[in-house]
């Protein structure tokens, strides 16, 4: 998806339009159409950032769901008997859904030039459920942690790793959103006075 | 990437009104001043908005630290022996130093009118140590949870009470340090244009 992305607004930035208009003004303004321009640079390298943080959620998270969901090798070797482990699921399951949706939407709106959010409320929405779903993963991620420790004290099985690493894969996807938070965090705020 | 398609000939357009603007501002200045006036109003209310939260923050560490430091009845009901909440002790500690810290510089800023550091280095710090201590807190309030958990299964004494409690102080301080990470977010993310 980074490749139609790069593509695009080198196509669009050289475009002859903004110099003509560059021109018409003179030399009273010419720093208000590279100032918008910047922003549009700034605003697609912001663009691509974020979809490339929320796909790496989106792995990172999947890869959770899936480990700890095949994560049973019977008696007490089935991650539905912890509730820890099944906090990890529930919230591995959250997060793929949140971000594939996310993916979708912003791949969507770059081929169908469409917004299926209006701008205002995309960033907030955008913003909150980014930060919102960074907290839960950490959340789950932490809680789950101190019981696969006691248990790999005991013993160290398939269980336990499969466990470890559905967590720490819940902790990567931990920091993708984080970072995809900061950034939308940063759109939230710059776009309420434009 | 499909947006600054879209949105450049919506944007440029305007443009030249906005730079007209600019000038009659130039000669009446009614607009600048007022705008500056009101920048200065939102900045005076997110500071104290910020420091409100961190003192919060302050206040819900520091009684989850003394809580959980005095959780000591003896046999196996004293808090240093799971490492859950050693884990819970130390952030409320870091927690508490850092709210602290930045409570005093910023009541010493305001009645010393000095800074102590530069008000850009300050934006980033408080930033990352808001986000990071917020992550910090929740994190070691969801490790601990579990185990509390169980153990009030089995006996619901004074120490598991403590113990609950002061997992809950951690709670406040994370939502308290979580909200102060918002406000200094948006100032970070409106200072580098200024």
């Amino acid at each position: 998806m980074t490749k139609p992305d790069d593509s695009k607004p080198e196509e669009t930035t050289p475009a002859p339009p903004a110099a003509d208009v560059e021109n018409q003004r003179g030399g009273g303004g010419g720093g208000g159409v590279s100032n918008i321009l910047q922003r549009w640079r700034r605003e697609g390298f912001l663009k691509r950032c974020s979809l490339t943080f929320r796909a790496f959620g989106f792995l990172f998270s999947l890869l959770a769901f899936l480990i700890m969901a095949t994560n049973k090798h019977g008696d007490w070797r089935e991650f539905d008997k912890y509730e820890e482990y099944r906090y990890v699921l529930a919230i591995a399951i959250l997060s793929t859904l949140y971000t594939g949706l996310q993916i979708w939407r912003q791949i969507h709106e770059f081929y169908t030039t469409k917004e299926i959010i209006s701008r205002q409320n995309a960033a907030i929405v955008d913003f909150i459920g980014d930060q919102v779903v960074a907290y839960l993963l950490l959340s789950a991620a932490s809680a789950a942690v101190p019981l696969t420790n006691s248990m790999r004290q005991g013993a160290d099985n398939i269980f336990t790793d499969s466990s470890a690493s559905a967590i720490s894969m819940e902790f990567f996807a931990f920091f993708s959103l984080g970072l995809s938070a900061l950034i939308s965090g940063y759109k939230l705020s710059n776009q309420t006075y434009i």
